[in-house]
C-alpha cells in the first residue's frame, strides 16, 4: 500500500502525508487522525527507518580492552553516519538493566538500538526490551532463553585459549597455570575449558592447584602471581585469560625475583595496544576489534530489518612476543 | 505562585497539575491548554530541573588518558546518581558542533547538560548552546568571546610544565627537548611556556631545535625521538607533553641502541596508570582526574542554577619514577 492510497483516503495531498510520516510537520488533531484511519483502512504500515543513534552499554573503561573496543564500535558507526551514545554500567546488573530498559523502553535518550556488553552474564534484563526493538549482544554471551532471539557477535575464546596453551605446550613447557576470569562469564568459562582441553589434548593431566579464578584487572595478576609462586611445584609458565592480568604479573615479577620470560613464561588474551608497551612485549591472543563492531553493526540492521537472529563467532589470533621462552632446565 | 493557584485557576486538580508537570500525564488538548493559560495568568514558572543526564564530549577513547578522564567523570556522576551518554567526536570541529549543537538544542537525546573536552580549541560552536542551558568545558580551554560565560575546569599545564622542566634541571640536564603538542591546543601551548619559563628562569638559553610540535600519539612520539638523535647536539633529557608520546618514544628507544634514563631522561605528562606498565617506569605529571570530574559536575549544577560562571585551575603533582636519572657524563 502507497503513501498516495493513504493520502487519497485521508483527502489530503501526498506530500501532507508524506511529510507527516517524516515528523516533519505538525498537523491539526482532526488531519491527523483522519490520515491514521486511512493508513489503518489502506493497510500501510511504516517502513522500519533507519537506525541513527546507537547505545553501547560498556562495563568500564579503565580496561584498554573496553576502552578499545568502544573505540572500535565508534569508528565503525560514524563511518556508517550512525552517532553512539556509550553508557557505563559499572559491571554492575542493576544498572545494566536500568540503561538497557531506559534505552530500549523509548526513555526520551533517542536510542534506536542498543549493541551491549555484558559483565555479568545476566539475560534478565531481556524482558525490558520490545520484540521488535534491535538489541545485539556483544562480546559475551547472555543467559537465559530471551536470549534465543537475539543476534550475538564474539570472539572464539575456547579456541583461542587452546591456541595460546598449545603454543606454550609447544615451546617445552609441562607445567601450565590457568589465571581465569569471573567463572559467572560464559567467556571466562570458555576460556578455562580451552586451556583443560589443549592440557589434556597432550596427554597431561590437569592440576587443579594451577588454575586460579579472579577479575580482570592487574591487582588480581600482582595477586595470582604470589600464590603461583608460593605452589610447591611451581609451573614454568602462565596463561592468563585477560590481557590486564598478565601486565599485573608482570609489574608485580621484579618483587618476587622473578624474570619473564627466563624464570616464568606469560600469554595474555584480548591484544591490547598497551601489551607492547610492558618489556617484555606481552605475547596475547588478539581479539578482532574491527571486525567484531562491523558485524555488530550488521546485525543492528539485521535486526531493525526483522531478519532472524544469529550468531558469529569470529577467529582469533595468536601475536607471539618476547614473554615466552623455553622453560628454565631443572635446577 | 503556587501549582495550586495554576490548579484552581484551571478549575483542574492539584495533583493533575504537579503530574502534568512532571510528564506524567497525557491530557486532552483542551485542558492542557486551559492550565498552560492558567500557569499565565498566574505567573508561575518552573522550578528548574535538577540536572538528570548528562552528555560527556570526548576526543577519544583510544589515547588512555581520555579513557581515564572519562572514567573519572561517569564514576563522580553515577555517585550523584547522574547517567552519562559518553560522545566521541573524533577531535573533528564539525563533529564537535554537530554533537554539541543536538544535545544542547534538546535533538531528542534526553541530555539536560553537556561537559565538554575539546580537541579543537575552537569555541565557535557556544553559538549553538542557548544561554540557560548548563555548558561545562573541561581540561581544554575553548577560544572566542562566548566562553566567557561558561565555566572551565581543568588542570595548571602551565605549573605542570615547568615543575617536569625544573626536576629534569635538578638533575643535572642542561639540554632539554620539548616534545609539545598540537599548537592550536592552549594547553599545548601553555606546557611549552611552562618548559621555556623554566629553561630561561635556570639562565639558560633556549635553543629551538629541541623543541618539536605534533599529536598526541605513540607513532609521533617515536618519530620525534628518531629526530631528537639526529640533532649534532643531543639533548640528555626529554619532557613530553604528553604520556602516550613518552611511550612512543621509549617502546622506540632500544631500536636507535638508547638506554633510558642511561642515555636519555624522560618525564611525561598526565600521569596515566599504563606509565607504570612500561619500564622503566615513566616519570611523570600527573591530571587530578577525579578532583576535575567532581568540580565539573559542581559547575555543571551550578550553572543549571544559573550561577555565574567559573575557572578551576587545578595544581598538578609530580611523580617521579626510574625514567629519568642524572645526565650521562661528556665522553
Amino acid at each position: 500500500m502507497s503513501i498516495s492510497a493513504v493520502a487519497r483516503e485521508a483527502g489530503v495531498s501526498t506530500s501532507t502525508v508524506s511529510r507527516f510520516l517524516k515528523g516533519e510537520l505538525r498537523l491539526s488533531a482532526e488531519t491527523e487522525a483522519r490520515i491514521r484511519e486511512a493508513m489503518t483502512a489502506t493497510g500501510f504500515s511504516l517502513p522500519r527507518r533507519r537506525v541513527q543513534h546507537l547505545a553501547l552499554v560498556i562495563p568500564e573503561l579503565s580496561n584498554p580492552y573496553f576502552a578499545q573496543l568502544t573505540q572500535a564500535v565508534t569508528d565503525a558507526a560514524h563511518h556508517r553516519d550512525l552517532e553512539v551514545s556509550v553508557l557505563v554500567s559499572d559491571g554492575l546488573e542493576a544498572r545494566e538493566r536500568r540503561i538497557v530498559a531506559k534505552c530500549a523502553r523509548g526513555g526520551g535518550l533517542g536510542i534506536d538500538a542498543v549493541v551491549f556488553v555484558s559483565m555479568t552474564g545476566s539475560g534478565a534484563l531481556l524482558a525490558e526490551v520490545p520484540d521488535d526493538f534491535p538489541f545485539v549482544t556483544l562480546d559475551e554471551r547472555l543467559d537465559g532463553e530471551l536470549t534465543e532471539h537475539r543476534s550475538f557477535v564474539g570472539a572464539d575464546n575456547f579456541e583461542g585459549a587452546y591456541q595460546a596453551t598449545t603454543f606454550l605446550l609447544s615451546r617445552g613447557h609441562r607445567r601450565i597455570a590457568h589465571v581465569a576470569g569471573p567463572g559467572h562469564l560464559g567467556s571466562a568459562r570458555d576460556r578455562l575449558r580451552g586451556y583443560l582441553r589443549a592440557v589434556r589434548d597432550a596427554g597431561l593431566e590437569v592440576d587443579p592447584q594451577l588454575v586460579l579464578e579472579g577479575t580482570y584487572s592487574e591487582p588480581f595478576g600482582a595477586h595470582a602471581l604470589s600464590r603461583i609462586l608460593r605452589l610447591e611445584d611451581r609451573p614454568t609458565a602462565v596463561f592468563a585469560a585477560s590481557d590486564v592480568v598478565a601486565v599485573g604479573m608482570a609489574a608485580a615479577a621484579p618483587m618476587h625475583g622473578i624474570r619473564i620470560p627466563q624464570d616464568l613464561s606469560l600469554v595474555g588474551f584480548d591484544g591490547i595496544e598497551q601489551g607492547s608497551w610492558v618489556t617484555p612485549r606481552l605475547s596475547t591472543v588478539v581479539q578482532p576489534l574491527e571486525e567484531i563492531a562491523r558485524h555488530a553493526l550488521d546485525l543492528v540492521d539485521a535486526a531493525n530489518d526483522g531478519a532472524e537472529p544469529t550468531a558469529h563467532v569470529l577467529p582469533m589470533e595468536l601475536r607471539i612476543a618476547e614473554s615466552v621462552a623455553a622453560p628454565p632446565s631443572a635446577p
